[in-house]
């Protein structure tokens, strides 16, 4: 099965871009994606403004099929992703019932205007459960809002990724000794011989290691990955090869 | 003064969205522009594809001065950055004669096509001399191609920014025990009332914290930012207000 689509992400954070605060969440949603073998296409930090993700959104949505917000969930000013993600999908914005019930459960004196706020959601959402957390993941076809407090956009991913499948991955590297500009022209070849494999050349520029260029090989099948690199590694000389992996 | 513009970031990398390294350069641009008080408008995590590189450039174009691309810089099929730019500019890629000589100068042994690749550049491009370091920063008007080698890339970033005018921020913070939903109103009038002053809300969900949320006022001038600060603490209980800072 191959992962088509693959997922985008945005993150809503304007203290994210003033260095207020360093982005965890980014991150985080890297490394679980590719954990479970879904391709990341983007990921965009924009300010808390309607129009910006509205647009990143919708660009987020083309490019992938799962899509993931991060912040701007809750009940002040600056949380403004619930109205972008409405307008970007050219829906109203609806008080969720199920939301008001949770809310209420939780306000036993009565959810201020302010708390039913956070029931605000584009027409058409739906609810994902996490565990050990009252406060559910706000879900609009396959676009996941999630909160910006790290500890709480972990929670409601796990929760999120439970419901998506999971695909494998074949990576394969190669350490050499040479530099890029001595193999540049074999490993152009190789790319454009392998379309399906994904090629990466990474110099390192550190003496401390015995190697000065990793190169990565990778797709969704094995065959094709190992004989992209074989391909390439047949033409180098064998003493400049450090170690595959 | 006032930081008209600002910058975007791109940042060319198909080995971050694959979790392969995690991005360190766009954590060090996002705090070195606020350490010179540029607003940072935006960063986008895009793959190693002219197309998109190309249509992500012009974005940042769009909403910021100065445009700094991260990766993408060297002569193996997955450096496309410097086409990309072209592309996004309508503009040729031309052999830069400066970098020719430069090239030649390190490799005394006559510089390879490989080798010669790296100085292509779009038409109107120029250098800017990094110390200690003989590859200097590409730049075209005023977009900067950096490394993605996150070593270089600071030395390149340094050089650029020293180019670049300072501006200064003024950041107030006030740290309460009321939770967000407990003022949410009484802060949108407040943020509607200063249009020059951005407003933050972040709560903390941290018990072994001393407040619930830290709310941050900011801009290029201190009278509005301390003016809205006040207007919003007199509306507080005192004795929910932690402190200011």
């Amino acid at each position: 099965v191959r992962p088509e689509g693959g997922a985008a992400a945005v993150i809503i954070g304007n203290e994210v871009l003033s260095a207020k605060v360093r982005d965890a969440n980014g991150p985080v949603l890297i490394q679980r994606l590719r954990d479970q073998g879904i391709p990341l296409r983007s990921v965009e930090i924009i300010p808390d403004e309607v129009d910006i993700i509205a647009e990143a959104v919708n660009r987020a949505r083309q490019r992938a099929r799962w899509v993931f917000t991060s912040g701007g969930i809750g009940p002040t000013h600056d949380d403004v992703t619930v109205q972008s993600v409405a307008r970007a999908l050219g829906r109203p914005v609806i008080r969720l019932p199920e939301m008001v019930a949770l809310l209420s459960q939780n306000h036993p004196e009565g959810a201020s205007e302010a708390a039913l706020r956070l029931a605000n959601a584009p027409e058409g959402a739906h609810l994902i459960a996490a565990e050990g957390m009252w406060f559910p993941a706000l879900a609009v076809d396959e676009l996941y809002m999630l909160p910006g407090v790290p500890a709480l956009f972990r929670v409601q991913l796990d929760a999120v990724l439970a419901t998506l499948p999971s695909f494998r991955i074949f990576l394969r590297t190669l350490y050499v000794t040479l530099r890029e500009t001595e193999f540049a022209e074999r490993l152009d070849a190789v790319d454009a011989a392998f379309p399906e494999v994904a090629i990466g050349s990474y110099p390192a520029f550190d003496r401390a290691l015995d190697y000065r260029v990793k190169i990565t090989f990778e797709g969704a099948e094995d065959a094709p990955v190992l004989a992209a690199l074989r391909r390439f590694a047949d033409q180098l000389p064998p003493d400049t090869i450090v170690r595959e992996e």
